[in-house]
């Protein structure tokens, strides 16, 4: 596929600067380049490989006032970040794998699948279960007993949905995510062993919610574990019986939330965080990566970091104190010296 | 299913207050509730859930004395979890998924396969392999050469168990988790790069044994990498090679515990902690999430919290502390600018 | 398989002390022993073992001074380390499984297989992927359009690699792990919903690369996330897209490393590290577990601990005073009375 600056331009709401009529067959990263295709400038301090770059299109912020001559033909956009996403849609070739349903696939006869469902080799699909029109269910898939899987849906490899479970439209799993596992949830008897608590629950995502690779979801006690519209799970992540994601909420690789724990809507959660359970957090909350969330949080837009969490200005502030705890601890004790030689003096001038 | 609150009350052990002949078909959260379901107050503080639910039985504890109306039959029990646990067992639905073997699942034919055993679609059996009596292997569950399963055992779709490993009786284990990958062990070697120790030992799980999604256990370099009966771990947990994890000890999701470290028995391990290798941990040991415990426990029942851990309530104080630290440096700089002017007083004097 | 005390001296470049026709039949664990086995004395606070042992041969370091009596015959190496790697390479088995293509894998026609190459069943190869000599792909794995493989490569079950991936000779991957996922890339759009960057590029490892279990690698947005020749992770570890690792480095379970991180060679990462995005690490860094990197390390053969981190050393010098801060605080409190009262007599004085 050859696309003109022009065209371009024009796909991404666009000001071009140089020849329109040049061509690009794929993007590039703007330190590699090469000849017909298309870079970006995303960072300032990138700025430099704009004059080096062999790439013969370049897309650029409106601000960018180049301070050296620039070989590609510029095509300036209000957001770089925006007009990249649609960029690689463009190129993209999301699409992949076999069409149709694939002879080695096992149907159960109860299933209903939809117009235009795609179902890869060894992909199994259980009595009952349901599929939305135009969804891709990749090899070796598991759709369990009764699960409802809405309309565009995107199952990659390996990816289990476990009875009842519901999955909105647009969504799209990683491969060997679990949805729909049972929930960590044991009762200790008297003679010490535990007994399981069944979980009759399910797990429900909303549309658009994207997930990542061998992240787990497990199903409610009773009740729905659910993971609303538009959020985004990277890999790893682990979320427990009875929570709840917010709208629109960004969780980043292996953070975990305990079961019973409520996220607010838009809320920015980093990497490797833990939530304990039966707690809060209002919209808007972020939590900087590898904190530890112990309570709940009642103001919205609130900023975390620690273990256990508090507000991330206080903590940065403890924690440079924090490295200097040695000086610390040498000039208490020096003060402590001299209180007691002034101490000793005062006693000798009170004795005199 | 139609269950009669006098049954209930039998099957319980409870005793009835209201009406015993009222019927419900399944159970329900307290906060939804719904006619002909089946509820249960936990804890105290959703007590005023107990006076607005819609649920047709409310299960509660023996101390539990309303302070208003309630419309639902109460069943009194002396452990309101432990019913629950029991009830849930009568309405869930534990059983899923296709009996009997799969046209699709392929067996070696000398693996030694029970009775009443189930192995679903794409399932693959390695020779040499035996399942026990009435154990439930899912579909696209990968058991390897020589693997031994007990009977009652429940395998969910895409667990591998790789060759030589011992799975006992009753054990559950969830979908995507593995058992028996090898340790990581490399030899550094003179020109910098690692040779591979290979891993000629097994993974051993001894009876009710439950293990969640996505988890991994490492086969021991020689020897075995045991969990003890009645362990219960969660998601994303991973336990390095000739590691042993003590009877009826249960570890939340995404744990680490590191190679040839012993756990002892009824511990409790938070999420998100990390133990290092080699170290021994004293029976009944707790562990707040988080922690990265670095030295082996020597007494029982010891909690323990922070990185590196120590015991809970010296690093709560600690970290009491921690969040004062720039007042602390604000009022130590302060107290050494006037010890400062007291020596310079005190020097005036002397010099007087 | 029966050796004697001879052949092993000579194969691992050692000398005996003993009985050089002594047999054994496979390894096992110094504190296990057993006659027709070989054992291995690795750390000195086991050396109690060697005098109690049955084993009818211990391997032991040419340092080792036995200070009371040693049933076993002696194997005196360099290395009792490298020593083990290669003995156990010799009793290993590590080529398990049916040889030959399964009847019940998926393979495309245009997918180019290699000579001795064996595929388990139900893996499923597509379009256009090539797969090197001697390369052996286990049952219910995932190789995706144009991946491409090289010679003597081992991916276990349930591995996934997705399109375009390049995976190189001699590359070792444990079961479940997912290599080419889409990166964690979202564009905010105005109206508060997040658009999805499509993810061009792939994943290359280069040869010798060895994964563990559940492991997930994101694929590139553009060009590609590497990871370098001889490189080692753990299970449990997550590799943003466009990180690259460099060579030997090796990554304990449940580290992970996000986007555009640059990892240098023969670093040593303990587990549950997090790296933040676009950082770059120098040449043989050391990072301690549990350790949140948040910024560059631009010194070869730094040392971190610490959330976030800094020098060990320093790390562990202020965390012996924050284990004292409620007496540092006592003590600051009594000085400050102390100085108070100091203040007061001077006052008093000044007074007079």
């Amino acid at each position: 596929m050859q696309l003109s600056a022009k065209f371009l331009a024009e796909l991404l709401g666009g000001e071009i600067e140089g020849d329109p009529n040049v061509m690009v067959s794929k993007p590039s990263r703007i330190e590699e380049g090469g000849e017909g295709t298309i870079s970006f400038l995303g960072k300032d301090k990138y700025e430099h490989y704009a004059y080096e770059t062999s790439a013969s299109i370049l897309l650029v912020s409106k601000e960018f006032t180049p301070r050296k001559p620039v070989s590609a033909t510029l095509i300036r956009v209000e957001n770089v970040y925006q007009a990249i996403a649609v960029l690689l849609e463009k190129f993209g070739q999301a699409q992949e794998g076999s069409t149709g349903i694939a002879a080695s696939a096992v149907l159960d006869p109860t299933a209903e699948i939809g117009p235009l469902v795609s179902i890869g080799p060894g992909a199994v699909i259980e009595a009952g279960a349901t599929i939305g029109a135009g969804s891709r269910i990749a090899a070796q898939v598991f759709v369990g007993t009764n699960v409802k899987i809405g309309d565009g849906v995107v199952l990659y490899p390996g990816v289990r949905i476990m009875k009842d479970c519901e999955i909105g439209d647009r969504c799209v799993i990683h491969p060997n995510t679990v949805i729909g596992s049972d929930g960590f949830g044991f009762t200790p008897q008297n003679d010490g062993h535990y007994q399981k608590i069944i979980h009759v629950g399910n797990v429900i995502l909303e549309s658009d919610v994207e997930i990542g690779a061998n992240t787990t979801v497990d199903r409610a006690t009773m009740g729905a574990t659910i993971i609303r519209e538009g959020a985004k799970l990277d890999n790893l992540v682990q979320i427990g019986h009875n929570a709840e994601i917010g709208a629109h909420t960004v969780i980043a690789a292996q953070t975990g939330i305990a079961g019973s724990t409520k996220i607010g809507r838009h809320c920015r959660i980093g990497g490797q965080v833990g939530f304990a359970g039966h707690i809060t957090i209002a919209d808007g909350t972020q939590v900087q990566a590898q904190s530890g969330v112990a309570q709940s949080v009642k103001t919205p837009g609130t900023y975390l970091f620690g273990t256990p969490a508090f507000a991330y200005r206080e903590f940065i502030r403890s924690f440079i104190v924090f490295k200097k705890l040695p000086e610390l601890y040498r000039r208490l004790t020096q003060l402590e010296r001299a209180a007691d030689g002034t101490a000793g003096k005062n006693q000798d001038r009170s004795s005199q």
